[in-house]
């Protein structure tokens, strides 16, 4: 089959590897049928984080199922499905506890070797463990492009957000609108944030969180604190998104938020950092950290897509067969696009 | 000054009673810009909850402070506000938990000896104890309606649901379309709610509801179960709120919710009734019950008042001025209306 | 194989049935070391929940893994260990939101076609459907019939009590101190109740409890009102385990707990009765119901026994071989045992 | 009256100083009658923190109510009472939500004018602002040492464990055996903990923890990490308890700590450091900052230790007169005293 390889840092290719084999009973087989691609791809693209040359990308898709092991019994053959990023056994001690993203034996489509040398959906075919827990029927009147940000990216702005303690009438701060951040700022409102601030430096991601139903806030020609301020009466926020990954973002994010308050934590650290502890304990705050528990959060995310609350619709800005994937990485790169979808 | 008092079952007039006058350091006296009829003072009027004759009803109000004691500081002579219809001391075991509702000192406006001796709003002044925590300012923005919606009958919707465990992604049903019912259903959304069956006989109340986002279920004329059932894939609803207050509409709410779900009983009850144990037993519900801790939803209620995701403007179905109460409880009694607002 | 099957009301007979066959993936066959005869098993003999003749009883039991599906990878052939009563499949809705108790494809041990047609543990063999989940291999130090209680009776208790909001500080009464009453009696001390009260007419009963760290309370002789007003400042209880199953006992937990206190549930429900709607609401109470999700709970019970801060050894009255099952029963049906272990 | 002051660092001295003069309604004064020296008096008194010259010290007391103002209801002159480290006002918005150590209007006994201009305890009488919330009457059986505890160390141990996620059946690991520690150490049994290790350097404090449950570390000839390690599967602790306030500390109970579980720092923080947000992202951690809510603890901590499940006596190592208190100051900055309980 066909399938996206990455070959060097900033080269990608779409070569020829062999189908899938199905060799355990939680198994299954899918032809997919859309695949993003996303900001984890680009570390990946970039060589900020290494990957084994040859090794096939993605991990967001729909698809169709093709073929299922003798363990599983939620969805057969013929079925459209989507599915999460990242595979959770359901038995482990983390899985009994709901604690899926923690999962003892999880594995992430498209990460290399040690993220559990599990190839990529960016290809004609996925072979898809734990079959049970990872893949969900599309349901009805739900788009493929919907579906696709489930298993992913709205998963993420949901646990960012109603899964990190957002509760109805809170004050929610967003810090960065790529597109887990403006997912993020969807799952606020739903959650039954009042307000919400929605801060950047690019001026269409700010419109688009304004079309979301957030204030939006320029970092540099706003003043993000002044804003904050006037809008909690001089407390700071409920709860503070750092969709960024950066110790300037997490600095920002500690100040902004209230006593008492939430600083959640869905931007990727991987280093040490300098963090200003001292106000961190003296205001009492909470940190929230970790990448999403998608399949902690599934089955919500998919009621508010299927109820129109939630509408990642916006955020595909193009569309491209998987033999453009060369360009669709080097544009992603360029930062011309939101999220783009491919279609094998 | 001129109050509304109670004289027998269907019987109010307007006469002239005392001036309050403040005698302990946590109290502030109010005049009166807005008070409401409730359902509450129904129960009142009809005689089914006995009442003192000559006692002053009335519990929903917003008002200009005109007095305060020396322990008073939230509030100045001149400040426009809002109140709960119960007050709660702040001190006590069960206010230190945050259970403000079930003060040891709780008294509730309008209700006569049994629930503190207060009298009610439906005057020219009030006498408001523990002014700290109950009289807030009105938020800039935010209408008398608004305002007096959210120390009663807009909080208490909230309580029923976000209140109660509703989150986001949920199903929920409301049984029941008068205010609180309506309210509860504009309070389910904003908790994240992807669905909300509103049940009801009445066709303006099922309109309302669905304006406000909820799907429409006549009582009699359509199949509750069967539109649970059709919306929750056979489940049953996640929360089913009971703002009724009657043995079917229990019954009811048993049978619509989910396994492990929760029935959330806002409606009253005050005798003892048949329940089937059995059926609640073998799904493993969850019961809330018991009336709104206001005080403890208040800030969100406001926030959320403040930014319109609450609105509860539509219910406010007569104004008249405060002399005209004999007819406004006439009115209300006959269901005329869903929320008269007086004018004294 | 031996096993003990319900023959009618009151005759239970040791007979050849059978070996269990593996079928399903995710099943395993277990060597059944001990079993339990537990106060379900009496409603079956005594025929107040119906069973069809010839079936083979019991749910509570530890054993050495036989054979397992290609599926099951948490236990293999020759480990020891013991199982939940009930049995989830971990990927249907209910088990993802970590109900399982409320599986949709749950089966129970013993009870008959009606509970998933499920033979009992009261034999040589057991067929364990869903292993993965089902079983854990026995941490070291624990002895079989501590290992036994985890799966079944110590996790009730656990539910009915950790599970059921009882926090540090709490005053709890437990009414009815059978094996599940005397748990929740241990699980509560252990989730920190400062006080307990057990509540019971055996002296026996009423020991063990005092012996677990309860305050002894004689339902008749002593006055279990007055009791709880004497511990709790007169405020009532903040949690009030029915361990009952019973109007009379709902009755009197509804009147034992404080205001916004938790009514816990755990005694069997099947049918309608009158329940005091009116105190229950006016004392804004919750009610938790339903059997336990012993599976949510397993590994922490699993702790707890091994730390020895839960230790059910006491409730073992007695050990018979699996052969005199019909004595084992007409002894436990005339209340002169607490705990019967049975070994095939 | 007599009066411990701060001079210079390392000098207090034991003055004459003005009586305290009741001057706002919500305020009492009391005759102290123990008043403890703390480890927060220690940052005060080496000239960590600085403070105005001839500012009375001290923070934990108890004593007998001498007068009270107009507000004061719950306690009157003659009662016996304890109190909180730090006032809050129980009215403004932290308060109402139940967060009493982040008040708008909080003050702290013995801290300067940076925490509220609040004279401290270390006197022969202190004045005691919103005395309704601040003050209770001492439970019957409760010795002056545990009463004085639990309005400071013992509710900053609880805080920092049953009020910080642990559950029944976790592991605990609690690192820096100060009193705060200690205390963590006893809290953490009580909210269920099947295993708390505890890590410290000095031998009579391991010893200690021992005695309280813990399982001992010793944290330079031991192995922490191999012993958090044996004693959960590999898999690390549910709860890590910073009780000490240093990178060093903050990076090893980042380690310690299993995938989603909680660091708690209770331990002061005031300057920015080095944090490994790498590790604590990848992990997926909660952090709980800030020092206790010990209003929102005070009822839960004042039943356990009536019950005796928690019991700091054995931490008093010193009593000395109010004169003693150079002596008292200068051995405690020597670190011969776990705590020294001062008496006017």
């Amino acid at each position: 089959m066909h399938a996206v390889t990455f070959q060097a840092p900033h080269e990608v290719r779409v070569e020829e590897v062999p189908d899938p084999v199905l060799t355990e009973p939680h198994e299954a087989v899918i032809r997919v049928e859309a695949t993003g691609v996303c900001g984890s791809d680009l570390h990946l693209y970039t060589g900020r984080i290494p990957l084994e040359p040859g090794f096939v990308l993605g991990h967001e898709y729909v698809g169709t199922v093709l073929e299922v092991g003798a363990g599983v019994t939620a969805v057969e053959p013929g079925d459209r499905v989507l599915g999460s990023f990242q595979v959770s056994c359901g038995g482990c001690f983390f899985c009994r506890r709901g604690d899926f993203h923690k999962c003892d034996r999880s594995r992430t489509f498209g990460h290399g070797a040690t993220l559990g040398d599990l190839p990529g959906t960016q290809a004609e075919q996925a072979l898809v463990p734990y079959a049970n827990l990872t893949l969900r029927k599309i349901p009805a009147g739900l788009s493929d492009a919907a579906a696709m940000f489930a298993g992913d990216v709205m998963a993420t702005g949901f646990h960012a957000t109603a899964g990190s303690g957002v509760r109805p009438g809170d004050t929610v701060a967003v810090l960065g609108l790529g597109p887990v951040g403006l997912c993020a700022v969807q799952a606020a409102r739903v959650a039954g944030a009042a307000q919400v601030l929605a801060v950047d430096t690019v001026p269409e991601r700010l419109a688009m969180a304004e079309r979301f139903g957030a204030i939006p806030v320029h970092l540099a020609d706003d003043d993000p604190r002044a804003a904050v301020k006037a809008a909690t009466a001089g407390r700071g926020v409920d709860v503070c998104v750092d969709a960024v990954g950066d110790p300037k973002a997490l600095e920002l994010a500690i100040r902004l938020t209230s006593k008492a308050g939430t600083v959640s934590v869905v931007g990727v650290y991987a280093q040490r950092c300098d963090v200003h502890m001292g106000l961190l304990w003296i205001k009492a705050l909470k940190v929230y950290s970790g990448h999403a528990n998608v399949l902690g959060h599934l089955d919500r995310v998919l009621a508010l897509l299927a109820s129109g609350d939630l509408d990642p619709e916006p955020l595909v800005t193009h569309r491209m067969p998987l033999s453009e994937a060369p360009e669709a990485y080097a544009m992603y790169a360029r930062r011309e696009a939101l999220k783009i979808v491919l279609t094998p």
